[in-house]
């Protein structure tokens, strides 16, 4: 019979009560410690789950020699310390997003995790959705043609966060789905920004990938607006997807539209003549409603269990926090563009 | 009895047509006379306004004593020469959007209209709407009380234009509404864009406007868009205004949301506890449901009448153009900011 | 050289206009006549059409030997007597719905038009869109499966009408579209309905129609509504429709939905395990997007030419009024089921 | 200090975690034991809730001294006996819709509480929802005017029952909001269905209930619909409701719209010019969020505590059950009016 994954999480804040309780419900996996320095939150844990064990120490979790996995859910600030002294620990570690404040960071953990041949994931959850698969699938098969754009507006009234800035927290999202749906990476970012309470990081922001060819992608985010929109939109030769993450059944819709540019200009047409448009069905694929973040557990355990690369690994954590880095610099400039080197980053 | 304000329509392609039926309908004007370079468009007129007189020459427009009002709804790149033969024949000009395809050429314009005390409007046809006008008088009024941003996504499966960018003839609806809603004007532009039609120019763009204070205005314009989306979002500090051309009635709703931001920073309690959230009620005014055309007919035909400068006259028109040479040249450079002199264009 | 057909058109009020635009641009038709009781629509006429006949007589279309075909489009009460005047002139009909006010009277326009060999065609415009058209080609492929019930919600803030209650403005298009679509017949209908108004016709109503085996239909109309519906689900044991006439672009959605009876009730398990979901993909056909008018009129002149027996010919007129008269019985009688006799009126 | 109210549960399966977990929170009252006759649910109570006690025989329940109030969630063949034992045993009785199969059976619990003065309460959920509550409110301070007519659709792809037709799953929840939001009950029904799995009771119907006066209902419900609907019109002589509760946030929309009567017929003008139309604001309030089980259980606490009738009471129960009797009898007559006595069952 083979043995439990054992696993620790730091925090029960926010999220940890969802990574518990999923955790709780993989098979194969098991939670035996949590540790939190807030004892009202470690109180909830006992109270929901008597056979876990709980500690304000996280110390006492990177000690425990039965842990295997240690699951870290505390602010970003905290996440490359936690992280570190975890691996240095000889645990494997899932961590939630962004993977760390700078990319000088994550790539340090990278490498930590490389050297010591242990699993280093970070918490992407929208790959592990349905959704983001089946739009994979669909671009990995060549469905959509060549990539033309990918463009979200990803706003709320939402919670003002102190430590960092909306993209940070929102664009954070489209940069996890674009690493993991697109097949190339960005070359350069330019984005602009605002802050509209004073001393506080931007509220609102919009950002414009460069991607080699004429692939283009943006991302508008926004902590400000009235309404919640959760919208892509992703264009190619072929086909057309619109990703509504709102919509409660038919969150991707597959559109067969496009241009047909036939030929080259001749003095005898007009130019215009050869550009045509094709209008032809809609379709939306019934999609995968397990839980991202049960897919994503098994996952964990299986890329613990066999030694592989999870899907959403440090590297992919690293590449979205150099284009963080690179569009909060830019945003200070005011648009200007600012280069990626995002190819080292792809082991 | 009064005499009704003759008009001559030059370029009866797509938007003539709408033009001279609804100058037909307006009281005190008489469309007497059309000219274009195609023969079948005038057979089309001949048959269905058997009264009105045909040319293929404009020249006889300008050369029509009768003639009080001449209308230019060609292609931009003739309104400047069109434009300026009419202000010299000492005529009114009504134009199509935008005024020119360069700032220079707009002032010569303004200043032309201004020297010959004529009517120089500009056809910034939204500003006409129920529900543009809505949103001014909501601004006028301090009910949105501080401007945040204004945020427009105007996409769709669009009619590809060979002589200027997708930021001419979509991006410049929301410049003009902007123009007219918004009480500052922007110094400065951010944009980004990219062509998938080799030799044409961009089929998709972002535009971010930075204006005093900490107001921004972005505007995310595209050809290649699988749906339809015409929707705006301007928040203030008071209410939030989302505006959806496409809803078939409610096209303006008026949300009472926002952010408190009360006291300083304490060290007793953390900065978070200060930022509260307003979430109230929303609300959708009737809007006045008059064929924008007809609002603005009625308006030139006042204006000419009365000496009067129109909502949208040529310094509006050239603020507008102002703006989209600056994008055009910030696309150029991947974001790179732009810097905009506006205040001098309004007179 | 074939010769035109000729038509003569009676009423220019709300419809005619349409009727009048439309044959004009049809191959092969020529409106040569309008008459009109008031001589001010007839003014419009001749400005509009300057080479059609106006006249406040009706009669001078009936005596015009070059007139084929007379298309009425006046109140519903006058509809015989004018239809039976033409057939009985010689001339094929073309008819707004309801065709007329009563069974009887339709059973007799239907009779003469047959002992005349004469074109008889009721204006069922619905038939005649490329959605109503997909649905029955979805539904005569088999593609839908058993069918197992239409329901229908139409709804707005409606023009009351003083002669007729809702039912024969608003739930005549469902009856026309479910006579063209579906391939059976109902035998009888139960409706209910109130007027909120006092001396006038019901505002709101409820049908239900009873098909053979277990099909039903379900028709939900009315006047006084805030909002305006028009949305049809179709159930089949194969596949699922939704129908939103009010939809830009995507009008019809087939859903791959359903459940899977399996096997009998059997001791060990319990029944309802025996019923299983399917929930598959969505899809949404590209419509034909021609005119619905056009397409009818296309057909008239080829029914005219050719002889053929229109898809909405008489006998769909006299059905439709069938249902509509029992209907308007049986919510006299709260609901009382009314029994229809349509067999006999299928051709 | 005063003490806890002690609640017992019976049943666990879909509906009692819920019961549970909610009682959990309110202050005031404490679940002590759960009864049901699967110990593996029995078992998941235990891990999640140590401190409360498991049995699978409900005797326990009715037996023990120290349980104040039983909460009945099991089927609804099963309620009439549970309840009058916990009536019988001196227990308070809150039970789940629909509150028993028979009107005789819901009177003679009914009568029990109220010869043993207990509480009887009814999980009408909806009546403690902020939507609900808002649109009783508005009809209450008279903002509707004249109510006209009580509109709704509540159709999804749901589980088959197989005890109970789709009238008593789903139009058991608009008549209980009716029964909450109207002032007026009625005194009649008209209502048609179908099944279309051989054996099982209708899976779609249609019910038409007449109030005195003008005021119509109207309840669509469907098992087999490929998408989910929950949609209600309420039209006023002042102001019409939209509430949609799949809405996120705009559940409730209040419409300004309606039609003006004026003055009577005359011989010298059209009657129809005397029906005018009235299309002003919309409005869609802040609703209050709280969780209609939370509401509902401080009610359900305040009134065992005070000795207060609750507001959906055994005769709110009584009342819907009547009416679903009447219109399964109704069905069974393919719509035939079956007619009710409601005065009777309003203490």
């Amino acid at each position: 019979m083979e043995s439990n994954i054992n696993i620790g999480v730091i925090g029960y804040g926010y999220w940890g009560p969802n990574l518990v309780r999923n955790f709780a419900e993989i098979p194969g996996a098991k939670v035996t410690m949590v540790s939190d320095f807030k004892p009202e939150l470690l109180a909830k844990v006992q109270a929901r789950y008597p056979t876990i064990q709980v500690t304000t120490d996280c110390q006492d979790i990177f000690n425990s020699a039965s842990i295997d996995v240690v699951t870290i859910a505390t602010p970003v600030s905290t996440h490359f310390d936690l992280a570190l002294r975890a691996l240095q620990a000889g645990k494997h570690v899932f961590v939630e997003k962004p993977i760390t404040p700078t990319a000088e960071q994550a790539l340090r953990l990278v490498e930590e995790a490389e050297k010591r041949n242990l699993v280093l994931m970070v918490d992407h959850t929208f790959a592990y959705t349905g959704a983001v698969r089946k739009m994979r699938e669909l671009v990995d098969t060549n469905q959509i043609g060549d990539l033309y754009y990918y463009d979200s507006v990803r706003v709320n009234l939402g919670l003002f966060q102190h430590d960092v800035s909306v993209i940070w927290d929102l664009a954070v999202h489209d940069l996890s789905i674009m690493d993991y749906v697109l097949p190339a990476q960005p070359y350069a970012v330019s984005a602009t920004g605002v802050s509209h309470v004073p001393g506080e990081p931007e509220n609102l922001a919009y950002l414009t990938l460069f991607f080699p060819g004429n692939l283009i992608a943006h991302i508008n985010v926004n902590w400000l607006a009235p309404v919640k929109v959760r919208r892509t939109l992703i264009g190619g030769s072929q086909k057309m997807i619109v990703y509504d993450d709102l919509e409660p059944s038919e969150k991707v819709k597959v559109y067969d539209r496009g241009i047909t540019v036939n030929g080259h200009n001749s003095p005898e047409r007009l130019y215009q003549m050869l550009i045509g448009y094709r209008a032809g069905d809609m379709w939306s694929p019934h999609l995968d409603v397990t839980e991202a973040l049960r897919t994503e557990g098994l996952h964990l355990i299986d890329c613990v269990k066999n030694g592989d690369r999870p899907i959403t690994d440090g590297t992919a954590g690293l590449r979205v926090v150099k284009i963080l880095e690179a569009a909060t610099q830019s945003i200070k400039q005011h648009g200007q563009m600012v280069e990626l080197d995002l190819a080292e980053v792809t082991v």
